[in-house]
């Protein structure tokens, strides 16, 4: 069982998205366990992942992937880090500089919303682990 | 006020992205009329395409852009098309090969469900407005 947290900054405001995120996590459910943790500001984002041994931000400057690249890269990063593993969005202000040393992966040039980033954080998590066990999900 | 038409192959199955369309549609509103017509599949699509004078279609290997320059081709392309303009997205089988010649943009190299690409165009559609009103959304 993999254990993924995710760490952002913000609050869930839209009913939508508490609905989206426990379709991904019951579907997840069996391979991987998502943890949320919402910081109120940069400073105690900042504070969070310092404990974290292994970290990816995201951000509309990283490096681009698709999904099959990144289904790889999150299998590598889950080997190394013993199953664990910590993404980081970062709120309004963007990442904070200290944060921008650690892997970098951008999902699209664009800028989203942080809740719209968290969606389509989970739903190319669970897309990497069907594109592993090789499931027809991704086609 | 611009009319905006979304052509896209499947159907809703999520609450979740009713309401969040709802949600993004109703932002839209003194700006944009946003229809969404849904096609059966990837021969109905080409039909209605074709009708159609301005196309967009989304594809993973389209350009990128980031929400600037996708907000001011929006807006370019709104004009040309006296304030019309029609979107696709392919279904499950991807775009059909005849509208691979039209204008194409990409969001992501990352492949995403019909659904997340609707909600992701959206969001995308209401900030590149936004942003052209210079308003503080896109902060």
């Amino acid at each position: 069982m993999y254990k993924i947290k995710i760490i952002t900054v913000g609050k869930t405001k839209e009913a939508w998205l508490d609905e989206a995120m426990a379709e991904f996590l019951k579907r997840l459910k069996p391979t991987a366990e998502i943890e949320f943790h919402l910081a109120k500001d940069n400073a105690q984002l900042e504070a969070w992942v310092k404990k974290e041994p292994g970290v990816i931000c995201l951000d509309p400057k990283g490096k681009l992937m698709d999904s099959e690249e990144f289904s790889k890269f999150l299998l590598e990063c889950l080997q190394k880090g013993g199953s664990r593993l910590t993404f980081v969005i970062g709120g309004p202000e963007g990442l904070p500089e200290s944060l921008k040393k650690s892997p970098l992966v951008s999902f699209s040039p664009m800028t989203f919303t942080h809740q719209m980033a968290r969606l389509i954080l989970i739903e190319q998590i669970y897309r990497a682990f069907e594109i592993a066990k090789g499931t027809r999900y991704h086609k």
